[in-house]
């Protein structure tokens, strides 16, 4: 069934119709697409459109159908175009002509958006909760790894001995954000463009206050043209995609590493990692693999999308139906690179012996300017001081905590015989006591922190 | 002047030097620079690592600094590889080896994610203010050409008639969403990071929270890894700058067709139009074909960013440097284009008899089928019956309202001779008058609400 | 069936387990993976690590597992993880254990970018042979509408008159770029991996230009490591799509703006072309817009698959996995979106009349200026003056050829009454005679070049 | 000066012009823009257009331009909107009204379009001898290092022993690649637009052969509308450079992992490293950062164009004008990218010893299979019996090869006591024979071909 062709004298070339048909994705809005049906049929009602006896057998009808893709009995036909046009035929052919009441008004440009949003608004908290999830396992690794030395790494060197659950701290506040962009989103998308009709506004007086309330939405549309053509909540949806896919990648780009041979900070267990066809020794992070690459497909479906939207002139061009299948897949991708992060990291052993054993003497190397600066040195000087000492200490294939303490006191005099304190990393992390550092008392106030914005 | 070298044996190759340098963008970052710097001296003396004599003193210092940036006398030197360097470097010239010591605590990776937020707080209002007087203009249009009818498109098809007022009011609202977003932007990036270090957090007992009120931030990062490594502000802000980008590129298009000779709906002024070096009687809509090729190049720059953070393992990665190029450029692209945006559709003619001629009785196609609907009808069987009447109008090469009534009865008896009314572009308007549609007292309403909402 | 796991001790995790499957979309390498294999059975024949016996128990083995591919009758388990698994796993279960020595000195890493090499030189000549069907019609409507005039535009302002063959024809050449590109594709993609192993290549000296050979590749890879990592291919043929793809674009959004009531110039047959829900009048490009739509899809999968490459730093890294889906993608909806175009093109109906009609006198405005240059005056000179004719008609009101000549001889002297004729669209064309221009004649070449090229 | 003007009665916004002005970028095209103007009027001579005289004073006043920008002495004046603009501005200067002949049957559509292919066929060249530099240091570095084993990686985990002299072989085919595409968008890029007008070929009767033989082209465009129109060699070298910058991203993942500690494969030298502003002991690979992260900027680069260019549809669009800071751009940080790649690699140090030392014996698996293979036992069952003792193994804590013989002819009878040759690493790299594998001779024998192919 198409809902037009009255002025057609031909048919549609069959690949012409694949091509045009959206059946393939958007059937996964059936169960929105009846209950915005339904909340339209009240509308009607509420307008004068449909007595109160058709409402009845419209609300039948599609509870009737709604049955059937709750059973996954609703058969699709090879004419149903998209599943606005299945759901209506369906219908019909369960209450006769009285179906063709309910498009009164409405066109697919409003259902479709209104569809659309109703499956993005019951999606975000789906996913919100992996988020929380993948939270919560964060938060538990850095209660239980407390007391871990990891040595922190900046440009893949190291930098300062840093507590690992404060690592896992940072992957959790860079989570957090991506839940806060998610409830923008709520925002965004809670807007009803039902009763707008194609472009130009509905002639029947429906009160779209009372539709936006009935469907969950906070406020209708003022500008119908707008409603039909805004895809804002998509490309947001997509943007807030890629940038998880993003942070996931930072994430799974360090344990990659961390569990290769030459770091050997972590072990994936057996249910989170892979071997090789050929090589018998292999455990392979496949998983992380993944979870890295997708925030490059992440990254092409927001391109992708926002490339589809330039430049469109009109209220409505088809072009819109590419966003479905972009916001779907990158939905289904997170569901599950989120559910397989959480196992993956619940489940991973710590070697904390090899991390604390990979901590040079070299890294301590601030804390030995800073103690120049305590002692009344110019933090700059002080650099100085310390660079000059590591030079020396690499030109003589030392480690930097052997040199003697006359080359200390030749590169510059305030050193003094306290200064192999210095070298303690875990003195180092312990002094970290600025608001969000890394000494103990700050993680464990930070970790109260994360479990209260957890909630 | 290198802030590091103590420890290194042979310079760094000078095409090297050249690819590290980040001069030739941050320089704009003078004075939120030296602000962070005062914040930081202030901060240090608070923690008691400054005497009052030696905050003065580093104070006085960075006022002089900025000074010589406001009266574009500071001389950058080849050797200053980016703006921290350049100020630290001119600040020891003037008061000497106490500069070394404003230093103290602070990495470069704390202080540019904060020079960069600062920059970045500063700006938001900017391009706010732009958009805002864009959106202005856009009320003013729709005040004026109160009355126009515009052939309203779906597929570039004709579709229904609209106000022109209401299309012009279609183009505010989705400029309120990248208002809104805008808004959600200062929240995100009011996060402070100085105070972090390179990423364990500084030794020294700075007040963050302090340090976070001096400079206009919210609240100080709870995680030194976070603070130091996020870049979600900045790719937030491509994608609100690729987003606005597609919305002006969907502007332009329109315009740039109603400006064609077919359609002729619209004029630009010759203040906003350029000619051809060839063909003497070219009048080029350039701007707005700029305007919509700009959307392209920032969905590239947001592309670009995002690439670039995908998979950084570490707290601070070189990579990060290409925040700054892309986020400049994108806002110096924004601010170009609002302006010329606002003045080339304050300035255009408006052709409204071209617009009213152009609307083909058949746009009234929906009225017809709404009429039906008024005699009981149901909605699908109206539908059928008018696409009849059109094939019919279409086959006989007549204009829909030329039909003869026996005609339309023929189609459906429900067909009276009230029919020509439905002709009326005035009174298709008139009846949308749903909350969001195009009736006259409609857009007065939605109006007066944009009025409100821009403030 | 896994082709590890001897030293697991336990088990994927199940999503995991779907997350790490691509059985979804490689399924579809079913063949050429068989095709593969056969052939790398033959190797180790040849390398002695066969018997004859055992490669013709092999041989018979594969032969049976692809008849029931052919047939449609091959059932998958949960267990078979890819295509390459799922094969072994059947063969096993044809003919016992020898299919276990199939896979020796062979991985995955270098069977799979075989395989996908195999499907791409199998792919390309269908889409070469569908790029051709589509430059044929092309070719058709340059023939067939041989002698319509068309405005020609830049900035989507009329520019100068051209033969609608001529425009034809420019599509035509666009294509024929992209077939040449194709070629390239097919010289990249036909050198072998098989016979690298994982990373390290083989120890049994299997002769793989001998293998080469067979699978009909140019040459074997040099360098083992590379054999297994490059997917450069697979990035080209993104590439090729996306270009290919904003070739169509720009062809589509022609035909959309031609085919609005406003130009008129053509009009879609109703085969494909799609109405409204709501509005019985329409008739939309909805076709088109899916062509032009794709565009943005497919620079979003080149974006993608370039951002999941981007520093992968091993010889094979999971990442790469993303390879396929993406590929595959690309080429079915440039299938579909070639078919369409060709199909859409070759029954669409031209209106010569409105073409013709809508070339303005301005539109000679070169050939006036081009009138005086021939007359002496340098060109610069002549360009101004006839855009002041240009403006003194505009201000006027009139067409610029109801000037009168006095008016003319006040802007220039060397205006005479031969002028008119310079208005005439039909001889502007014919003087258009420089190779490449839009002259009958030239255009007549112009068309047997393109045949001749089309082969 | 503007080029155009006469029909106009406003100025230009001064935004707008600033807008739409092309000379920050174009400038950069003084020189090929004059070749092409001298070459222009040779042929306009040729036609009969110019006499002879003409042709003389006009090449000789395009010299003198020509030579105040050689001299970098050419002053450009604020009404100068991009370089033709400037140059002919210039030569009126010099040489009167007669400049104004210069323009005659040209436009700026063709002459922009011919200038920038112009200066990339000047471009390729310089990046091709830079590609070759690199390669050559690759070479380099394969003859110097002969000898060193490296662990060879898949998924970032240790997989089997290769010569490090194949690792930088495999850099250097990637790079060949890149060589082989370069050739190709010479030959696309050399075809040339001049003398095809604004969009329908020239009414003089220029000889565009002679044309191109003239300025190097293969073959002048046969389509007008397609020579102004084509922009996919500009496309084409995007992606050419976003996929160089892949390679280089892998190349420059590679190596930074390499030099971290944990690893401490190579040491880069004190010329191509950097050291932090706070921690006196870093060294840092930031150029390496750089040219990983610069992919993500070539990736934008590249999708910006083709959104932009996605959907124009008229022969030229003004949207064209984003094609060339683009590529500018890109072509820009490759040249530095290369060079610098070319120093750090040819300038670091490599620790043999460690990467020897880092080789487990696990990654002889793969070896201890293929023993067995060549007792009989099926590959599969090889595979099963290594990774059996792989697990044996690790769950006692030993490396593999200190596992007992009775424990190997526990798990297959087949293991006898030769099976101690096994984990010889460098056995296993000799082991690698085939066409192609990292055994010795294989590799000195690609060596020999890189080489030849380097020429």
């Amino acid at each position: 069934m198409k809902l037009w062709g009255g002025r057609f004298s031909e048919n549609l070339n069959t690949l012409a119709a694949r091509m045009n048909s959206s059946l393939a994705f958007d059937q996964r809005l059936a169960e929105v697409d009846i209950r915005g049906s339904k909340a339209w049929a009240k509308a009607l009602a509420g307008a004068g459109i449909l007595s109160q006896e058709e409402l009845e057998l419209l609300l039948q009808g599609l509870e009737k159908v709604a049955d059937e893709f709750k059973g996954s009995k609703f058969v699709f036909q090879e004419s149903d175009e998209d599943i606005h046009t299945a759901v209506e035929r369906r219908l019909k052919e369960f209450i006769g002509p009285l179906a063709g009441k309910l498009h009164t008004g409405r066109s697919r440009n409003d259902q479709v958006a209104t569809d659309f949003r109703l499956w993005m608004l019951e999606t975000i908290p789906h996913l919100d909760g992996q988020l929380k999830e993948l939270q919560g396992t964060l938060i538990e690794r850095a209660e239980r790894d407390m007391g871990a030395l990891l040595p922190g790494y900046t440009h893949m060197q190291q930098a300062q001995p840093v507590l690992l659950s404060h690592w896992w701290l940072w992957q959790f506040w860079m989570l957090q954000r991506d839940r806060d962009r998610l409830m923008n989103l709520v925002e965004e998308t809670s807007v009803l463009p039902l009763g707008c009709g194609a472009l130009a506004g509905s002639s029947f007086p429906v009160d779209r206050f009372a539709l936006a309330t009935e469907l969950g939405f906070r406020r209708p549309f003022p500008n119908s043209l707008d409603a039909v053509s805004d895809r804002d909540f998509a490309a947001g949806f997509l943007f807030w995609a890629a940038l998880l896919g993003v942070h996931l990648s930072r994430l799974s780009e360090a344990l990659i590493i961390y569990s290769s041979r030459e770091f050997g900070f972590i072990r994936l267990s057996d249910a989170f990692s892979t071997g090789s066809s050929l090589m018998p020794q292999k455990k392979n992070p496949d998983l992380l693999e993944l979870t890295r690459a997708q925030s490059g497909k992440l990254i092409g479906l927001l391109t992708g999308l926002l490339a589809v939207l330039k430049g469109l002139p009109s209220a409505y061009d088809k072009d819109l139906q590419e966003d479905k299948p972009a916001v779907f897949e990158a939905a289904d991708r997170l569901a599950d690179s989120l559910a397989v992060l959480s196992g993956l990291i619940a489940t991973l052993e710590i070697n904390a012996g090899r991390m604390r054993a990979a901590i040079d003497p070299q890294m301590m190397a601030t804390d030995l300017a800073d103690y120049l600066v305590r002692k009344g040195v110019p933090f700059r000087q002080a650099h100085e001081a310390v660079g000059a000492a590591v030079q020396k200490a690499e030109a003589s294939g030392k480690p930097l905590s052997m040199l003697p303490l006359e080359t200390w006191q030749e590169i510059h005099p305030a050193f003094e015989s306290d200064i192999l304190e210095a070298f303690s990393a875990e003195i180092s992390v312990k002094n970290r006591v600025a608001y969000g550092g890394t000494a103990p008392q700050e993680v464990l106030e930070q970790l109260a922190l994360a479990r209260q914005v957890l909630g």
